[in-house]
């Protein structure tokens, strides 16, 4: 077999076998493939695309690259969840004890954020205590106890992906659906569980900019489980403006405790019982989605959900007092208001903008080797469709950064306010599986 | 500017600037650019193309990344030919003392040949002492005395060609029309001639597979033409079948002296007439092709053209005595008779498969290491449309080496005999201009 040969194939719209796809993907980890080879063929598979077959079977290859979880010692069903990525997404926070109070085992494998979107291991380590690293069997045992238990990822999972992604990552080749599909895919499948939840977030603070694009994405991924023996079902979630109030660390935390609390943003409290619900569909908990939703909605009126969270801070070694005591978590030293300059209504927050600035203000990483300040983060206290004077507070920075002036550029430009009213948005688009 | 942002662009459908080609062409001669970068770009080409513009700047790029032969103290229109390539082909052999022998300047600068095609100078150095390596001094002061002088490639041209090619070679990017027609013509437009001629093959023993990719490829280099200020006609031949009776080295110097003394293959004939014709119009020499055509047949008929030839073998060393007595030059040991397993009409003859065949029996190079043995080639002795019997000799090998069983299964394997007349071929599809 030559490289060569399965470039040109590609290139030529043919359809690789899963022979032919395991010796691209174990000959480049080898070393054997150079990369201006593989990038060619990116390329190709960007413009040709791959068909059902070929991108489980690169997700195979992936997953086979690696270490592979084996959560077999945990009793159970056991679901996990995944965001393709938002900004101010406390989701799992949420989901975390609310589907771990139906009994259902959660073990999580989560990693760290960059740019403009955070990670949930740097929103939990926000509170004093908590640590997310733990060896296999406490991490078994946790889960086999409490039904639910979250580390940072140690293990070496699909080396292949990393690699390759990071050759896409400077090939303009990383937004291939087949390829953001696999790659997403053989990381959730290599962490052990045995169905997935993928919260597919689409708009303009997501990857996946427009409903088609997420609706293929969330299909083809919902392909790779059913080839690759895995449940799961893909949620397409609005990310046209950041979810909740709460874009940072510590305060996304205060947030995820608020919707836990039965208060909170409308749009994080609907994405959340919406993803917790088919968690708990697939765990088996419930037959349907109504009777989850409705369900989950009564363990947060209870105060289960909550006192659940509690139980998981306090098993990660986490200070649990923050749960009744919010202000004790980490506090930036500056609280910067931005106010309106017009009046109207919002109708536009940009994500991305917002994400960037919250990373600015000290929230975030721009490089892997950045320090988190937990404490800073950005306060959306105005969101879309809301009625705003001239002079109103539509948003508050929190940083120990003196320096911040871009941060407060951004923000601003980030709000459209216009005298038009614009229609309600949806939080939940489809559901794929 | 940043190379992921250029391939972006491309693959978007973008069209580059002139400085953005060259930032891409410079940066990767300079090792700046990696190749894997380079490579996925190419990709991008390969499915977007480039308009006229992006294709003449990209040509222009490579002509500045090295050496441009100054001709200008040859006096006249200097005109050259390129041949995209063919089995056989050994119509540089017989234009250049044809269009010398009217006065038009000849300054060729050629290549050896590589796989199953040759090359012209492996050719012209079958012929005993005949040397194609001289300075540029003497280059120059042969075609202005004599309208004629061939030297092999030593100059250091279009290097950045030659990276990308290289590159090309290995990513599966080589049949891209912009790329081949930017290849071509840089390295035309840097050998100094004012005026081109460009003999674009098409058939089972070209690059180019069907009529359609060889106009593209046509119109594309005779727009590269217009827009860098050179004289371009294409002419558009077939390479259904090898060119000729003769594929090797001393055989196809022979076969060309024969069409130079009225005699020869009638498809050789009138391609090297139709070439040398609108050579001579581009050099001045006449005002239409009809009008150079005949004048050329003229030269032939006349001996005036045969006469050049030998002047051309005298003046770079040769012995030109071969002329008179063919059977000078060198001979294989063997000679090895294919004979019909059928009868009928030919009906193909694979010019790729002879071409390799040829190679094998030692007429070609494998890897550019490889030492060529002139005596050996092969000689068709039927070509399409001819009928045979079960029986007659159809080809014949020549070569030194007892191993020939390949090549032997090869050119039998080539013909393809049925009982079907098929329809004349055509020498010339169409001309460009």
């Amino acid at each position: 077999m030559r490289m060569y040969d399965l470039i040109m194939k590609k290139r030529n719209c043919g359809i690789l076998s899963k022979e032919e796809i395991n010796f691209i993907v174990k000959g480049y980890v080898e070393g054997i493939i150079p990369d201006y080879q593989v990038s060619a063929f990116l390329m190709a598979v960007y413009f040709k695309g791959m068909n059902k077959e070929e991108t489980s079977n690169l997700t195979g290859a992936f997953i086979n690259s690696g270490d592979i979880i084996d959560l077999s010692p945990i009793k159970g069903i056991k679901v996990d969840k995944h965001s393709t990525g938002g900004v101010g997404d406390k989701i799992s926070l949420i989901v975390i004890p609310l589907v771990a109070s139906l009994g259902i085992p959660i073990a999580k494998m989560s990693g760290r954020g960059l740019g403009h979107t955070g990670g949930t291991i740097d929103k939990l380590e926000s509170i004093k205590g908590f640590k997310t690293q733990m060896d296999i069997n406490e991490f078994i045992n946790n889960v086999n106890t409490y039904k639910m238990a979250i580390v940072g990822q140690t293990a070496n999972l699909t080396p292949a992906d990393k690699k390759i992604y990071a050759l896409r990552d400077v090939t303009a080749t990383v937004d291939s659906i087949p390829l953001i599909a696999s790659s997403i895919m053989s990381k959730k499948i290599a962490s052990g569980s045995d169905a997935i939840v993928l919260d597919v977030k689409v708009g303009s603070g997501a990857f996946m900019k427009n409903l088609d694009e997420a609706k293929e994405l969330a299909q083809t991924m919902v392909d790779i489980g059913k080839t690759l023996k895995r449940k799961v079902v893909a949620v397409i979630t609005n990310m046209d403006q950041p979810l909740g109030h709460e874009v940072g660390n510590a305060n996304e935390v205060k947030e995820a405790i608020e919707v836990l609390k039965n208060n909170g943003a409308e749009d994080e409290r609907v994405v959340a019982l919406t993803i917790a619900s088919y968690m708990a569909v697939l765990g088996g908990a419930y037959k349907d989605f109504d009777e989850a939703f409705v369900n989950l909605e009564r363990k947060i009126e209870s105060g289960e959900a909550i006192d659940k969270l509690k139980e998981f801070i306090r098993i990660q070694g986490g200070d649990e007092e923050i749960v009744d005591n919010p202000d004790k978590l980490p506090q930036a030293k500056y609280h910067i208001e931005i106010k309106a300059q017009s009046s109207g209504y919002v109708n536009e927050i940009n994500a991305e903008k917002i994400g960037n600035a919250a990373m600015l203000l000290g929230a975030g990483r721009k490089t892997k080797e950045d320090l988190i300040d937990y404490g800073a983060g950005i306060s959306l206290v105005k969101k879309i469709g809301d009625s705003i004077k001239t002079g109103d507070v539509i948003a508050i920075l929190h940083t120990d950064k003196k320096e911040n002036q871009v941060a407060k550029i951004l923000v601003d430009d980030a709000y459209k306010i216009s005298k038009n009213q614009p229609t309600k948005l949806k939080y939940v688009y489809d559901v794929i599986m």
